[in-house]
């Protein structure tokens, strides 16, 4: 990019690096996502998802007592507090958007803690954000929140939390890859708007609840919904290339295809594939698996055909959608997953920004007039 | 300023312009502060708070019907619904920290209303913001928050809220002059993070919740505590220059003095010096007032007697904090009271930005290594 004067204004800071950090790296034009070091299919499958907590925050692994006294810690954090809990009762009754009642819960999750801990805020905020999650679908279910089970692992936790029962070993394995593949992504709008909050000396409870603000705007990006949507409609393979046809030639945009960021193939799909591939394995039942990889292959040929030379190729969105359907998750649970998952990010940035103590404070340019003059109101 | 590389990091994006705002203008080299096209000092001493949030929303002030119409709908919004009652409730039981509560509250406050009406969401916040403060100010005492009247302006409702009294309206006139003053001011870093938030077509909920946040941070500026504490421990004009001689020999920073925009006199503390010299003159009782009068004299030629040329003039906090002990609000309460004045900048920003509709989404540099392989437990 060229030169440009440091009082112009840019809109949406778009090419603007507001932080240096050593916690991801998105490298859109080769493909390519480090998370903590590691290419991100090196780490996604391997790691629990404490590990990849665990990385980000201490820039290395955990060994084994260090990883035994991080989960412990993890699992004695888990249960929120009871206004925590109410608030979530509240919002169910008013049926409260999902996202909604966990930016609320988000804010009130720490209200037994001293929030001048950052460490322990962090800890506090990921070890309650999936209890929350599964507290509140399942109060919007009519049932009761179940207590968090301390001896299970942060995956298995977090469906123990929607179900009340143990999960599938293939299952939790296959949430945790998920959690592991979205747990940083760089400069993101959500991680911003942690660091531009904690920037002033401000807590992480702060912080994270702004984060959250931020990603449940449908502009962030991260909803996986609709890329499942189209698959289920279509129905059948034979149907794959008629439907997606009549879609392109409307001009309607295909969702799961394309991403602001990456120009090749978002190297998260990659990952979220082949978990999928296996979860749908191991549950002997390949047909929506294999359906969707039609789908998939049949817009990637269209979109060539269409749309030649724009390289338009599948997003997270859509193996993420393959697999959290896969383990059971409803919809509706998709962006709260994510946001599960991101609490892992928001966290480690807080702390890195913390560090750094630097306000994160940018310009406005006026635009209004300047010399109004008062008119008493009964001369309006 | 120079010109740099578009891909260059800018720490604290300072000089880098975020955003174009009809809404005010900081001059800090000329010591102005425009609002919505008014000087500060035009506009504060006589506009009610109604009126400026009025104006920044719509860019105009309201006539006769419009602002009867206004002040109606926000009066109506004012209670907040009870679960936002019960987490301050719970809140106060576990002794939060007020401006902690309040961003709890905030997040909850429209729990009775649906969040995707930008306009309604925005109304409830300023007429619930005040009414969170005085609740949570009450239940902290041990008394119940009082049902607010709706007949009463928004400063004697905001007083109403903390006492269940009617204030004297000299106090609310001055109360009123004072949330005008801080109503908006540019792009501060609490400004910034609702902007980041509601950019990615979030809610104005979740980015005043975000800007609470970070209004929270001592960084952020406008915690006025400290400058008055100084007067108060010097007592007594003879004591003013020897006490702050020490101060200034012994390296301290001179609380209320200087600010990281205005080179000049802050046109704030202009304003907040004049309603103060006011209120504290119709109270019959300007001991306190002439004290800080000389305290300010002799910290002003101090300043420029040992750091000549620095040119280091009385900022806002100095007359706010004088100004808001005059109307009878406890120091705990000065950086809530800013909160409840800047809510109306808030959701301006939210609204502007909102028509705007850009995400805000700048870049990282990344530091950190790329190629890391990985090890498992057993051989960490």
């Amino acid at each position: 990019m060229g030169e440009r004067s440091a009082n112009t204004f840019v809109p949406g800071l778009e090419g603007v690096v507001a932080a240096e950090t050593r916690l991801s790296k998105v490298d859109g034009a080769n493909g390519e996502l480090i998370v903590a070091g590691f290419p991100v299919e090196e780490l996604a499958s391997r790691a629990t998802f404490e590990e990849v907590v665990y990385l980000l925050w201490h820039d290395t692994l955990p060994d084994r007592r260090q990883l035994g006294e991080f989960k412990k810690e993890l699992a004695e954090l888990r249960q929120p507090p009871a206004a925590c809990l109410d608030l979530l009762r509240a919002a169910a009754a008013e049926r409260v958007p999902a996202m909604e009642a966990l930016r609320m819960a988000a804010g009130a999750a720490t209200l037994d803690l001293a929030t001048d801990d950052d460490h322990r805020a962090a800890l506090a905020l990921v070890a309650r954000m999936p209890v929350i999650v599964g507290a509140y679908q399942r109060l919007l279910e009519g049932e009761e929140p179940v207590e968090p089970e301390s001896g299970m692992g942060y995956a298995e936790g977090y469906m123990y939390a929607l179900t009340g029962e143990e999960p599938a070993a293939e299952k939790a394995r296959a949430l945790e890859t998920y959690l592991n593949t979205v747990a940083d992504h760089g400069m993101n709008a959500s991680t911003f708007a942690a660091r531009v909050i904690i920037s002033t000396r401000s807590d992480v409870v702060s912080a994270v609840t702004g984060a959250v603000g931020a990603l449940k705007g449908p502009l962030h990006g991260g909803a996986p919904g609709p890329a499942l949507d189209v698959v289920f409609e279509i129905g059948e393979k034979a149907r794959a290339e008629p439907y997606l046809r009549e879609k392109i030639e409307a001009g309607e945009r295909l969702m799961g295809f394309g991403h602001r960021v990456y120009k090749v193939r978002d190297p998260r799909a990659d990952v979220l594939a082949a978990a999928a591939e296996r979860l749908y394995k191991e549950a002997g039942d390949t047909g929506l698996y294999e359906l969707a990889l039609h789908v998939e292959q049949t817009a990637i040929k269209l979109l060539e055909e269409y749309k030649p030379g724009r390289n338009l190729q599948t997003n997270v969105e859509f193996y993420t959608a393959l697999l959290l359907h896969g383990i059971g998750l409803p919809t509706e649970l998709f962006t709260p997953t994510f946001t599960v998952g991101r609490t892992a990010g928001w966290t480690a940035h807080c702390l890195e920004q913390r560090d750094l103590d630097r306000i994160i404070r940018p310009q406005s340019a006026y635009t209004g007039p300047e010399n109004r003059r008062w008119v008493p109101l009964e001369e309006r």
